[in-house]
């Protein structure tokens, strides 16, 4: 699956991740009778959000947080999220983040990459193409994922440097001259070890924060085989300068994620008149183009 | 809640979290057409649990991952048996290991402790009493989540030394002389120094895996107002005697969590000829007497 990602991303030339993180208040005029009428008008909103960038962006990040606020209604949007998504050709990575002993992974990486067995009968629940898991608990809680990415040709990133201010209170702790995202990053390195693709990129890759480029340079120097999400550009402060740093010499190793500068577009002053799928396809092209001219600065040629 | 908790531990003498971590394959004649049907199949199937367990412990432990794996079906069951749970009168720690940036943190607490502002109208999407979490992202990621706790009276444990063979690969790192779990322990202190209930003890409590007692033990002596939950008590391998050193001299502090060996006590030979509810009591009636053994060998009087 990180062939075909990284296929998408030659092909549109934008590295680029539009995050579907639909709170309903981004919704115009949205139905808020109850939990199962705002799901409904989530779903007709990201629809129209996929609709307007499926031809110009590779990717796109559903974050399960903003489905699960509306009950098991808004958890069946999240699923029709992803379905459509996948129908219309985009590449869907379910940010989830999920993370637990074995046995229990094993259940999570059924519902999202895997398949559960009905007495013989293997369904998908999910079926995203990518998920974000957190690697605390070590190993055999990432095994069954990194089993299941084989098996079903899927991929995972493991949270390595978040983007959020107070990230460093466990991630900067140095060990032994480390810090311990390094210590991560080893690991995923290591996880990730067998299943390099035809570009050099794992299925296995990490989270690494826009907003610590400095941490973010260092692992692209460092973990030549490992492919990045980079969540933070935009509304978290990151600009293109800050991300480009996560790219190798040929545009490739990382994918950049934007939700709310893309989601809510409609709301900026720049693309006033629009509607929200037109603001939506118009910051996405900006998006893009903000990111080719800092990879032009840096020399980086995609 | 805290304060509730240790109040129904105390009724019924028995520090048991019974785990609802159902899998379609626990199920006796699991109608396995679809995940519609499987889900239901599983929901009956915890509803009699529950009713056989209600009067003799205190709370349950839903585990996300068992209900996801089956699609928004799946977590449409999963809500219904927190409903019924708490319509029973227990305790339900809903065990999702939630962990994310700010803004996305506060859309999982709307879903599982607090509500969703749907135009004026707040509705809670899960509602459960107390939520686990996954605090590598350091205090941004859990204040949203420690701010419901106060303003709903809901509760939270957050992941401190798993259960897991692999557990230490992170956690148990030396950083400034303490390892991670250590300086995790710290921070959970920290966060849940505001919310001391009448017990002594916090809203905001630790999972301490049952399966390393000696690190269990050295955190209950540091931690004084600090509530565990612990996993790890049978089907992972921890005796009474391993779990005994997660509690204060009156039998409180902790509550032990136990998932097959509940469920699946049916299929043992000690309970060969009950049903699966019938087993599923008595052999929640044998962890608590197993307790209370190591209790009384301990000089810990509950």
């Amino acid at each position: 699956m990180i062939d075909s990602l990284i296929q998408k991303i030659k092909e549109t030339k934008a590295p680029i991740c539009v995050g579907v993180d639909t709170d309903h208040s981004y919704v115009p005029n949205a139905d808020t009778t109850d939990f199962k009428s705002v799901a409904k008008s989530i779903l007709d909103f990201n629809k129209g959000i996929i609709d307007a960038i499926c031809d110009i962006a590779p990717s796109v990040k559903v974050q399960a947080a903003y489905y699960e606020k509306y009950g098991y209604h808004g958890v069946k949007t999240f699923y029709k999220t992803i379905e459509y998504a996948k129908k219309c050709g985009l590449i869907v990575i379910a940010d989830i983040k999920r993370n637990d002993i074995g046995s229990t992974a094993q259940a999570y990486s059924d519902g999202y990459l895997g398949k559960a067995d009905l007495g013989g009968q293997m369904l998908s629940a999910f079926d995203a193409d990518f998920i974000t898991v957190n690697g605390y608990l070590g190993t055999d809680g990432i095994a069954p994922f990194a089993q299941d990415c084989k098996k079903y040709n899927k991929g995972m990133f493991i949270l390595i440097k978040t983007s959020n201010p107070s990230s460093g209170e466990f991630q900067d702790l140095v060990f032994e001259g480390k810090a311990l995202y390094e210590h991560m990053a080893d690991k995923v390195q290591q996880w990730g070890s067998e299943t390099i693709g035809k570009y050099g990129y794992s299925q296995i890759g990490g989270v690494v924060g826009a907003t610590y480029a400095k941490q973010a340079q260092a692992l692209r120097e460092k973990y030549k085989n490992m492919f990045f999400l980079v969540p933070g550009y935009g509304a978290q402060g990151a600009g293109a300068q800050d991300i480009a740093v996560n790219f190798d010499k040929n545009g490739m190793g990382a994918i950049v994620n934007n939700s709310r500068g893309i989601l809510l577009a409609y709301k900026k002053e720049k693309y006033a008149g629009m509607d929200y799928k037109s603001a939506a396809r118009a910051a996405t092209l900006d998006m893009r183009e903000d990111l080719l001219g800092a990879f032009d600065s840096m020399g980086i040629n995609i």
